[in-house]
């Protein structure tokens, strides 16, 4: 991966990547070998772990050790509503449905229905009101387990996050979420309280079931600044430090720099048709091979720069031989640009025939996942 | 009244106040003669108005030609739980119920349940739940209409309150908090937060009827800031600024420095017995009273720093009458400033008799004001 000078915030990654750089300016732990053992006692291991795409964490032994000990974690990731579901949302919930299936457990779902409304000025409540519910369906749609999976809308929910979001907030001064999220004398005072509410879901379910129950957070590691405080914040309150498994970021089409993003233009929406697929990566995934056939034969593409098969390596392709195969394929020549987005192309269109399939029935279980006390 | 420095934020009021100097540096509006004959259409004037303890307000002259338009606002006041009512709290309520008598309108009582928390380092959740209960009996004791009143709790109602307290966050930065509270980078999010929620009740009413109502807020005058940043917000989001009608503060038995507050000692609480009254104002009543009983005789006391008469004239003694022959009385040295307190005790007591005997039926009908929607 290219190196330069990332500027990750959970509201804006630009730039080129660095992820080694990340973990060590995040203080976040490389997901090793040991951990990967542990896991495999409990399944084989998830090609997005394998790939490096989860590829650090906090407190990973301990979840580990306290399941083990038969104090099961619960799972918590979530959702600002603010637009269409995207290629680049579905990577870490896919691995979070696995997370839950595997270990068996409960996860709680937040949409912070208001945290877009906060930070982007031309967003209002009632465009998150739109996505709440077409964002709920694309969750749904995964096929989580609706006995173990809750819902939680910040608004909607309020009575029951306001309450302990005041507890955080009263262990977080303004020099905290300044330091932290670049927030400064001009935000308003929803962005700079808005981490509280964010804190909330990693001892919502510990409140409720009234004992201390530990949370993992599968999260794209630009979430890393909300959960590192409530890390600080959450012990003071005595709840466990929430644990975390953080994921990298889905490139847009126009190649690896920051994450697959909503407000770019040429992003792949779960809603797309297989024509909108396939013409969107066709004009637009930026690829790495050669100017002409005759070259690419010669020198042989770079399927590290090239979307397409980021796009397989990182989601689509669960089969490693199989991607093995394209990857030395393609940087031998043997297999064209066109030939990739092809395949990339038939990936696609196939995971989104399912999943339009599985959002249409979820219409009907919205119900099912809301959480009610 | 004498002249200092005074501090006046909505958490500390400190040394002595001189509230002409507050008309100005608030910018709030004197009650004029021309206000008060308006009111007079409506009922005889009450004491408090014509002896200058609401003595300002924002917007009244609107308020009352909407009023007259058949545009009938409501009232909106509070009460921060964290510890015992006293004299101090009853007096702006009365006032406040007085109101909703002759105008014949709703009140939307809030209780802010966590602003104590946040602002306050020992006060916790547990000593607000603690007193959230005691405090509505206060309220109730008065003789509000249940069917005109509403109370509101923030944390109980955070589901109506949160989402609208987000829309007026997204208009204050954190400067305009850091000048309006004197709060700084030390400060706590929710303390930056708070005043958003401070602001919704003065527009919850427009939301729930779905119209735009006009709103007056009867408070004391350290509550200014909140209402000021308010009125200039809740245009913004399409609602009237809302109006206000500003009291001085009941002075502590020490005297006119500050307000009486929980935190002094030597305070009236609902729940005092007569002999805690009779004790308190005869040990710590500031008295205006001469020296010796001949030099009283011949010099004559003050009424004005006199704590016992400052009490009559502001809570007690409605008969103007009577209150005058008092105020000669002392002056001309012919009563004793053991007679003056003998007869506030009698006042007191009279009124906490009645107060006790409602606040025990009280208890029977806390369901009956608690906001359902």
């Amino acid at each position: 991966m290219r190196r330069a000078h990332p500027s990750v915030t959970p509201w804006e990654v630009s730039g080129e990547i660095n992820y080694e750089k990340l973990i060590k300016e995040f203080g976040v732990e490389k997901i090793d070998e040991k951990i990967l053992e542990r896991i495999k006692k409990h399944s084989p291991i998830h090609y997005m772990l394998k790939r490096k795409v989860f590829f650090a964490g906090r407190d990973l032994k301990w979840i580990l050790d306290e399941y083990d000990k038969g104090n099961k974690f619960f799972l918590y990731t979530g959702r600002a509503p603010s637009g269409k579901v995207h290629l680049g949302h579905i990577m870490p919930w896919l691995f979070t449905k696995w997370l839950q299936d595997i270990f068996d457990v409960e996860l709680w779902f937040q949409f912070p229905d208001e945290e877009k409304m906060l930070f982007k000025k031309d967003i209002s409540f009632s465009d998150t009101k739109k996505f709440l519910e077409d964002n709920m369906l694309d969750v749904i749609a995964l096929g989580f387990n609706p006995k173990k999976t809750h819902f939680i809308i910040d608004t909607k929910h309020a009575q029951l996050m306001y309450k302990p979001a005041c507890e955080v907030a009263k262990k977080i001064t303004f020099s905290m979420v300044k330091t932290s999220f670049g927030l400064n004398e001009s935000s308003n005072i929803g962005q700079i309280f808005y981490t509280s509410m964010q804190a909330v879901p990693a001892f919502l379910p510990s409140i409720i079931k009234e004992k201390n129950i530990p949370c993992l957070i599968p999260h794209a590691v630009d979430q890393d600044p909300h959960f590192r405080l409530s890390r600080d914040i959450l012990p003071k309150l005595g709840y466990y430090k929430p644990a975390s498994i953080q994921c990298i970021f889905l490139p847009p089409l126009s190649g690896n720099e920051g994450k697959m993003s909503s407000s770019e233009q040429y992003t792949i929406y779960t809603t797309d048709s297989p024509k909108e697929v396939k013409d969107k990566i066709n004009k637009y995934a930026f690829s790495g091979g050669q100017a002409t056939l005759d070259e690419h034969r010669k020198k042989g593409g770079n399927p590290y720069i090239d979307v397409s098969f980021q796009y397989l390596r990182m989601l689509l392709e669960e089969d490693d031989k199989k991607l093995k195969q394209i990857h030395d394929d393609y940087k031998f020549g043997k297999l064209t640009t066109g030939e990739l987005k092809k395949y990339t192309i038939e990936k696609i269109n196939s995971f989104l025939e399912k999943h339009q399939k599985e959002r249409e029935k979820a219409k009907k279980k919205i119900d099912e996942f809301i959480y009610t006390s």
